[in-house]
């Protein structure tokens, strides 16, 4: 069974819901902070938990330059090696692909393309960026596309399109050819932890911190020898009917491969490309090429116009945003899930959102403010810190600038969606959202 | 009353004792980790608390230079500045002074250098850096002392010696003089944490966290109208023998000024420095001008013959050391308080200290290492995360390579002085130290 996705409130288009994954439920709408190789830059996975990160990103095309993937797989999955029990996403690597490397060429079977760390040449297809995302094991892996470049007239905008299906076929047909392969197992060394979050329900066992590891890994064919109960698993049928290798799942979920909308600006083709995504068919879809540095008004009008034409009950991600008023403003229009640097990225830079404005903590105004960054904030930063203290760390260059200001916009980003979900569910319930 | 210091057991030359500031109970021997820029560098303040830190050390020249000392003394002190309710010791700048600056002209008034910031030019002396760190606010404050290059032939090491005894006295005087200035008040914004350390016994009331701040500061003259009890104070007397300005404390301790004694290399010079800074009189000694290049032969033949003529009755604090090997071997000399960058410094470097040895986590032999980083620690690191992690954070660059690996080198070094004094106290009933 791939994940679950229960839309439990509405609101005009916003929807709060639960999406249940091998390694835990997630409560949408929801931010997703990205992990790019293998750590959410300066958080431990512990402020993570206790921040109620619940899903985290990973970057395919990092990862799969540095440390590699067959070192991931070997240490149990991105869950083992990174020692993150809750669910993970991988992009597919596409974007990666397209924005940091000049030097690229595409082809019919992939991208060509010069590694940013040492100049040495790798081809990406969509056969090998499933490899690679089944090797990493995250819960959620994305479909190889070809993220368009923007601006793109209609006839290239097309062109892209078209290919990002072909390769769609592809990697679904991959996916489900090799997902048996994922490199979940009981001995994978981590610790479940059941702390954290809104609390919707969670599918993972309360085992507490310092607990037991080992996600309990229940395995569809019996010539397995796991030692724990045998589960039905329909996904042991290959595409030509015959039955294929047991599919690994966690708490009864396997691993799961989304699409991806194309179609550039075009709200023709965005529809198009919606509809014949979900005629190949995936438990959940993204939305590509977007926040490619067209004006946001411009974003939010195919962001509209592509969820039209896509399932309502289906999770539905909006890739790479956004500001704080950006992801409420999607949400509302009923995005699901959504990831972006911009917090900590953000953060590194003493650029730190809060609930009265954008703070640039660099500033000499700050330098004897006694007060806290935000008044409103319930996060550690905020309760033990002055501005003062954190405008002299950025100033001074401190390591522990980089993990103040990251803690602190991560909470307010949750927090932003946390209410963002509460006030869907008191829209159903009182009619005033 | 200045800080108190009880020896509660004895093993050979070794002590185990408790050292009672105005910000808290220290179990000695004690190491302090550095937090040179009001930051132990990548480490939260939450974190110190939970590895059991009771006292840090904050660096006077680098404070002064950035962010400046009325920032700090504006904002509370270091205590308030850097929201640290334990226990923390400044010195006196006169290092990096020497150490940070090449072009630096010493005279009788003190020593001009310029900035390794800005190369603005600046003037240090016994009074300013009383002054400094007076305004800091410290528990625990260092003469301004000429720490002797090595190697310095006997003259040279005699008439920097005789230098820094007269720099003592002028750093008492000034002390004396000016440290019902501290910036100790009920309005300073930090709170009281209870937790941590080897509960030998806590002087700070137990607020819990999140609780109400404040440090309870009882002053001696009844003309202040601090609405809390009032205390007999007996250094509120001025060396003319005029009453003077009441003295802040915290829970019924001051700030404490600290002598240092100097002499390079010479057993004699030493001995001479030791009795004539005694005569000066401190409440502790610090051991200064060791650890500079010397063979870590000579440093313990200096520090033992020192020892011999300090008080026991008194902290004996040994600057700028060490090893973990070393600060066990110094411990069982006597040592009571040691101070040193290196557990931070080499963690960023990604050599970390473990049971089993040195681990330079870099190294690829460690790239798919399932194992923890040191099977035998129980900190947060090794408790949860690999090697392979680890060397895959510090080769990629993270910055919570860093926090991790700092996390863990300091942990092991408390955890390594724990272990000392409680073998200490061993010693004395088994008699088998």
């Amino acid at each position: 069974m791939s994940i679950e996705f229960h839309v439990e409130a509405r609101a005009g288009t916003a929807r709060a819901g639960r999406l249940i994954t091998a390694h835990g439920e997630i409560a949408t709408p929801v931010f997703m902070p990205v992990g790019t190789q293998a750590s959410v830059k300066a958080v431990p996975q512990d402020t993570l938990e206790e921040l109620g990160v619940q899903i985290l990103l990973g970057n395919t095309y990092h990862l799969y330059l540095r440390p590699g993937v067959e070192t991931v797989r070997k240490l149990g999955g991105l869950h083992g090696f990174m020692s993150w029990p809750r669910a993970i996403l991988t992009d597919s690597g596409g974007f990666q692909v397209f924005s940091l490397n000049e030097l690229r060429k595409v082809t019919e079977g992939g991208v060509t393309f010069r590694s940013h760390l040492d100049g040495g040449s790798h081809f990406f297809s969509p056969e090998s960026a499933m490899a690679a995302q089944i090797g990493l094991g995250a819960d959620i892996v994305m479909a190889f596309d070809e993220c368009t470049e923007y601006p793109a007239d209609r006839a290239r905008a097309k062109t892209s399109m078209e290919l990002t299906l072909r390769w769609a076929e592809r990697s679904k047909k991959h996916f489900e050819e090799h997902k048996h392969e994922v490199p979940w197992s009981a001995a994978s060394a981590f610790r479940l932890s059941a702390s954290g979050g809104d609390h919707v329900g969670t599918a993972a066992p309360s085992t507490g911190s310092g607990q037991a590891p080992g996600c309990p890994v229940e395995r569809s064919s019996a010539a397995f020898d796991s030692g724990t109960t045998v589960v039905e698993e329909q996904s042991g049928l290959r595409p030509d009917g015959q039955p294929g290798a047991a599919v690994p799942t966690c708490h009864g979920k396997t691993q799961s491969l989304f699409g991806i909308v194309q179609g550039g600006m075009d709200l023709e083709l965005r529809k198009e490309s919606a509809l014949r995504t979900i005629e190949i068919g995936f438990p959940g879809y993204g939305i590509g090429g977007l926040s490619v540095g067209e004006p946001r008004e411009l974003t939010r009008e195919v962001v509209e116009a592509t969820l039209e034409h896509l399932p309502t009950d289906k999770p539905r991600y909006l890739m790479g945003v956004g500001t704080p008023e950006e992801i409420v403003e999607y949400a509302r229009l009923g995005v699901d899930m959504m990831d972006c640097v911009l917090p900590t990225r953000a953060a590194r830079h003493g650029l730190l959102f809060t609930s009265e404005g954008r703070v640039s903590i660099k500033q000499a105004r700050y330098a004897q403010d006694q007060g806290p960054l935000d008044p409103n904030c319930a996060c550690r930063v905020c309760q033990r810190y002055s501005r003062a203290y954190l405008r002299h760390l950025y100033a001074a260059n401190e390591v522990l600038a980089q993990v103040l200001n990251t803690i602190h916009n991560l909470s307010f980003y949750l927090d932003t969606m946390r209410r963002v979900r509460h006030s869907i569910r008191l829209g159903e319930e009182s009619r005033c959202f």
